[in-house]
């Protein structure tokens, strides 16, 4: 049945993105809180507690099949689009990488959410 | 200043709706696992599921004064919402104090979510 | 009977205590990084990070009685004692309040872990 | 730096196995809720909840090289040892899938506890 094979695809999709995403951001926001400016960096540094808290518990609510899956993947999208914005103003590598997954997962919720 | 007080104050009553939720929620999935008639209960614990997740993440993002804490309640109050409804459909006594207070929780998170 | 409602009492303490703490811990780190020497802090948030998280999840553990909740209160109440003596080297009233609170649910946590 | 390089490398191995169990034991646990035979799994589903729930946090954790990520691999390598020995007990596809995932994961678990 193609509709519930590109159904499951599409949703491994989006939950290997918040899984990268996740990492990403725990990643970043401890990178963070060594840089010599981490006082430039709050609004940064809770930014990604936030993504990174939404991204795994949004791979948990995919993964259990939960009807609000697509609602919580909306509001996913919508804070790793923010963290993606706030990372990339850093010009370190973890912060660029960082964006870039980001939005890389931003589009996948958003595909998640429109489904 | 009235307001900063007024706003916190309304902060803890929703972070302490929340984490009563969270609690319930998981008491309730636990007890509704114990019934003879389980299985026709699995919506009902599949909303569990999200609904204590949810609330204990609300909680969480209240605490740390995230930006995202009123779009979060938001989304908590729909679940927690759907959640009572569900529960209400059921005689014992776990799933009717859930109910109430998933009622309860939802208010409050309607509340932070107008702020 | 007495022996089971005194458990149920000591699991209601111990997931009042965790739900507190996890506030406090969340709030605290909120806090540290706007303090003029986050820099001096860095140990501190991320402690805090881990011990907002580990007591957020006790406190879903007690709730679902989980079979596991006496060996991850244990956890618990080393990675919130050890919290507690990061916070208690600032000065600043949050660090203070924090310091206290932790250690009062490092108490709770070891009670219900030798329960 | 092999030494580095190595310990990387075993984080992530480590990450992703955390990942795919959480997966894992969520899709298990909604697969059990709709097996006929629900009420002879009621342990599986309560241990299901604890090992998705413990896994995803360790993956967390080790993101961000939290000083107590060995301890947390410990009890979740515990946890998804139980997990597996117990979805084993079952016939169907998830549960034999799954106990595989959690074995899997315990040992990379038990590798990381031990580094």
């Amino acid at each position: 049945m193609p509709v519930i094979d590109s159904s499951v695809q599409q949703f491994q999709t989006c939950i290997n993105a918040c899984n990268k995403c996740s990492q990403a951001c725990e990643e970043c926001l401890t990178s963070c809180l060594k840089e010599p400016d981490v006082q430039a960096r709050i609004h940064c540094i809770n930014i990604l507690r936030d993504c990174a808290d939404i991204c795994s518990m949004a791979s948990q609510w995919m993964s259990r099949g939960s009807i609000y899956a697509k609602q919580f993947c909306q509001l996913c999208a919508t804070i790793c689009e923010e963290c993606a914005a706030e990372c990339a103003k850093f010009k370190d590598s973890h912060c660029q990488e960082c964006a870039n997954i980001c939005r890389q997962c931003a589009e996948e919720c958003r595909k998640m959410a429109a489904m």
